[in-house]
């Protein structure tokens, strides 16, 4: 028998509290037409989430079928459209909307508060306005046509296969998951735009796109999709990819009217140019601008957005060079022309100058950029973070990230306000996320997995969340309403990120992964290679010297970032092995040596995750059995990755350094 | 238009030499029957490479169509009847052959002489016999069905594509080019037998295979197949492969009665047998010899061999674990049962007990055994030594083995010597070499790995010749009969072997290798993994202790080579690092230190390949261009991997020795 794909925070089952909750039967909506389709979308999750928790019967009523739905052409439009307020009066719940997919959130907000089985009465006793953290809150999914997903560790893709478009029930389902969320943008192609994928806007794929395009639009999601920059010469049958080229402008007018067209519901396209291998304007002696600024020009007219990634950097560096410095290359690219991308260009800005390591300081071009639209990029698809065998519960470091102090002004300068908006008023900003799912039963491989993807949307509509919350939020949804399991696996999450850091790469330093697989150890497995990413080792010490007297990265930030990562005595021990190069001696601010914090960080590391699975061992009895199985055989595997993490960093720095222990723990 | 197959070392072009000949024109021959197949094919590559070469008639006069031809029922057999002697007397050259084989490669022995233009009448003046050196001949393909090739670096297999075997006309040039070096027997298809190969038993593939071997038993060569061990499982449907299984031998009885009803011309099997991952006898608490005995009990009434590698390791080993010896491994698994093996069982040994690393000690079963039929195995696949990108030519490797004194005898005890039969006057034995071809039209990618080709085979029938005299025939035969391109081109062959060794892994430590791919440098890529292939290089020194104080390998060998391998100071430089972990400033025979040896080897080995390619370079206007170009294009890939090992070794142990080069010169 097939098994079901798992429902996740929609798995309504009944719920104890609010069972007779009045307030519940009777919902007035205002600022949301009756008739629109997401508020359509929204009085069915209600109606159905409400019956199958509490078994009761809700009553929607609407204040006016004529309220008139906003027109969004900027973030702060997004904004307005998606704010909502509940509160309760004497007849029941009232939800004040700014539009249909505020009203929509706002029903998830009353579904997430019985689901948890938090009290009506209490939660919403207040009036509360809820107004989205970020405007553009979206997921990239790395998938591609032929079904495999580049950084995919939950299965194969559940939009393509065999180079065609899958639309089916679970294309909606996963519309409605990520809406309950709060997420309003989905790009649903890698952005490594090549075979089939080329040929998304044309006439072999338009009819499924625009049904795709109909099922999110119900619930309020924009559809997007990576653009092939050299689709001009793959499918248009030009000889040039050139921005400035009137033939290839020509051409991109045409074909964007085709597909707009035929994809009435399109909001723009995600494009990595100039990248790994990908075609972009260098080619033609052109800027990012240029290239960006062209297509953005056209879709113009369509109100889309052309989001562009600032992952561009020398993939084919010599390990012997040490003044080029990958972490340089985004700014070094993408600052000089500040202000001069059009309104409706958004830069897509990785946290991390480097690629999603475990720890990496802020990427220097948020709090840089000042007169350019931005967009942070996370990654929740657990790359270098354990594959989602090893549990990595990722919503603290992105907590870190939007707290970032950029100085980039007096006040509201922290990532968090730039990529709302406020900090530049910019035209369009927000918050996008590598997605961790795929066709597995479970949606993201491990079960615990799914709180990064619930967490991640949850933080990007409301930043002041705390990551106990979205846990908590997370594990009373999803997997038990008993108090001593939800204490157990918040608990679990809450210390895996710190947990996984301790036994990988130390102080910053990042890497020392597998070549390719980027899953488990490999100390020098990029420190001879072309990538950039190096350790810089030898017996004395080890580190990247950022500084002024290095490659000078540390001076991309504002002041007093700058001066604080310049100097080794001030920059913060999680970070220090990345903007210096130190001897295994250097006394870091906690009082131990690099070498012993080496020691100490891995063997304690290793400890505390096989405490982790010991904890989930203990409630084998306490949960639904496929979830227990499946987190503990992931559990299983992260033992043995965490083990040779632990032991070959140990190995590797003890033999190289020659520096014991203190503590006299076996190292090989 | 698609280009033709290289012939190789039977391109018979016009020659100058020997013209007016008239000793070729009249041949006769003494021992083979006229009418036998392969004097038939032996007549016909006489009388054609003459007209080719010289444009001369040629007759061949039989002294009898009757001789009796020997029937072969061990190696001494064979040697008997593949003895011949060629003399000048007036009327004309004399074959005197011990039979057809023996005939044929008398054919191929004048062929030689007048391809590299020698006068025949000093080479033929005084009458020498030829008995070839080794009983078995034979080349190992790594070919799958599926028509790649395992470690092949030539293109795709010429026998397998889509699983389904090819006999065209390449299979019968392909006979002729290895029945002209000397080769007796081939093994078609790969030791790991998966997929369809384990069908080769079957009706599925017989009418194929019977052809493929008449081809081949008209140039005297033995059609061989690899096995599976599990075939009974597998394929037979039983549930059981143990060797004493009353079911499984009943199964095998019936089988090879099928088999070799089918393909009358296979003479036996070669199995891999529990290591890697293959199935084998250990899984039912068997004996590697209860294995090898039951098929070999089961094939002996068709005259047939089973050939049992020992290649029986733990490829599981934890790295942490410094007692367990992976070199250790073949004398331990098979020394016990010496004597035990039935007579017509040969075991397959690899000439070092690792795996064909570029420099390792002769495993000590050779020389170990004294009760069992051996035969010696190589690799001319370069798979960790140069991908036939790098040059590398590996006779002076092979010849060092064959000479190497085992003390298992107090004379008649080298390698060559218990190949060959004589040191305990084997029923069977020889040499094996996985093959280096391929679909690729010139068969080995690299143009002059062809010298590993014809030199294999060459060595193997005269093990007295020299690395010099093979490589000039090869080189006169299929390249040029230029002088001073001979001469250079020979240098570069005869110098690869040791420049390759020098900018590669020191001091017979091995690996360093980039793992998988077996290409490139990757000092720790296989430190921390579970191949037990380790170099264990620390702050302070370097190599693997297999003395009595270590894993006690070296006391595997003989007195006085134990003792010897077990003194770093009596063991070779070039071995050092295999047997002992010593101080990067221990010093060497040569008077270098440790650490100085490998900067100096490694800039020399550079340097010295770079000096290759230059000299190459000057050859442009007097080579064949195609020959000119496939080469000219893997130096330039060499130097590239050359650079990348001998800066990425460099710089690893200077970085973790920090002790400097004496000569100051560049390290990362």
């Amino acid at each position: 028998m097939k098994k079901e794909y798992a429902k996740l925070w929609l798995a309504y089952s009944p719920r104890k509290n609010n069972r007779d909750c009045a307030a519940l039967k009777k919902i007035r909506v205002a600022g949301a037409p009756a008739s629109d389709r997401i508020s359509q979308s929204a009085v069915s999750e209600l109606k159905n989430g409400l019956s199958a928790m509490l078994d009761i019967e809700t009553e929607v009523l609407f204040d006016s079928d004529t309220a008139e739905v906003r027109s969004i052409t900027s973030g702060k439009d997004l904004l307005e459209v998606e704010s909502y307020s509940i509160s309760l009066v004497e007849t029941g719940l009232v939800i004040e909307a700014g539009g249909p997919a505020a009203f929509l959130y706002a029903a998830f907000d009353i579904l997430r508060t019985v689901s948890c089985e938090k009290s009506i009465a209490d939660t919403y006793a207040e009036k509360k306005t809820h107004r989205p953290s970020d405007p553009l809150r979206m997921l990239n999914h790395w998938d591609n046509m032929d079904g495999s997903i580049e950084r995919g560790y939950s299965g194969n893709s559940f939009f393509y296969e065999d180079n065609e478009i899958i639309i089916d029930e679970r294309t909606k389902d996963y519309a409605r998951l990520i809406a309950a969320v709060g997420i309003n943008g989905v790009v649903i192609n890698n952005v490594n735009v090549k075979d089939a994928a080329s040929y998304m806007i044309t006439e072999r794929y338009f009819e499924k796109l625009a049904r795709m395009g109909e099922i999110f639009a119900d619930y309020g999601i924009g559809l997007y999709m990576s653009l092939n920059y050299a689709s001009t010469i793959e499918i248009g049958g030009l000889d040039s990819a050139d921005p400035l080229d009137e033939n290839v402008i020509a051409w991109w007018k045409e074909k964007m009217a085709e597909v707009f067209r035929r994809i009435p519901t399109l909001k723009g396209f995600l494009v990595k140019a100039d990248s790994e291998g990908r075609p972009g304007p260098f080619t033609y002696g052109r800027t990012q601008a240029d290239g960006a600024n062209m297509l953005a020009d056209i879709v113009k007219e369509y109100n889309a957005i052309i989001i562009w990634r600032c992952f561009v950097y020398n993939c084919k560096q010599d390990w012997r060079d040490r003044k080029t410095d990958r972490a340089r290359a985004g700014y070094d690219n993408f600052m000089p022309m500040d202000g001069d991308y059009h309104d409706n260009v958004i830069l897509q800005i990785k946290n991390g100058p480097m690629d999603f390591q475990i720890r990496e300081p802020v990427s220097p071009l948020l709090g840089g950029l000042r007169k350019t639209n931005q967009m942070l990029e996370v990654q929740i698809a657990q790359e270098y973070t354990g594959h989602q065998i090893d549990v990595c519960f990722l919503i603290p470091e992105f907590k870190e990230i939007l707290a970032f102090k950029t100085y980039c002004k007096e006040e509201d300068d922290t990532v968090a306000d730039i990529i709302s908006g406020k900090t530049f008023a910019s035209r369009y900003s927000g918050i996008a996320a590598v997605t961790n799912t795929g066709n597995d039963l479970n949606w993201t491989g491990n079960y615990l997995a799914g709180a990064n993807l619930f967490g991640f949307g949850r933080l990007a509509f409301e930043n002041e969340l705390s990551s106990a919350q979205i846990a908590e939020e997370f594990v009373r949804m999803t997997i038990s309403s008993d108090e001593s399991v939800i204490a157990a696996i918040c608990d679990i999450l809450l210390r895996s990120r710190e947990i996984y850091e301790k036994y990988t790469s130390p102080l910053g330093i990042g890497w020392m992964v597998q070549p390719a697989t980027h899953y488990g150890c490999s100390v020098d497995g990029y420190e001879y290679d072309r990538w950039g990413t190096y350790h810089r080792a030898d017996h004395l010490g080890i580190g990247v010297d950022r500084s002024d007297k290095g490659t000078g990265y540390a001076l991309q930030y504002n002041e007093p970032n700058a001066s604080i990562y310049n100097d080794p005595g001030k920059c913060p021990d999680e970070l220090v092995l990345f903007f210096h190069h130190l001897p295994y001696t250097h006394v870091l601010h906690s009082g131990k040596t690099v070498i012993q914090h080496i020691y100490d960080s891995h063997f304690e590391g290793y400890e505390e995750a096989r405490g982790l699975a010991a904890k989930w061992d203990t409630l084998k009895d306490k949960l639904d059995e496929e979830i227990f199985e499946n987190v503990r055989e992931r559990f299983e595997r992260q033992l043995v990755n965490a083990r040779e993490w632990c032991d070959q960093v140990n190995s590797y720095f003890y033999r190289k350094s020659g520096i014991p222990d203190e503590k006299g723990r076996e190292i090989w």
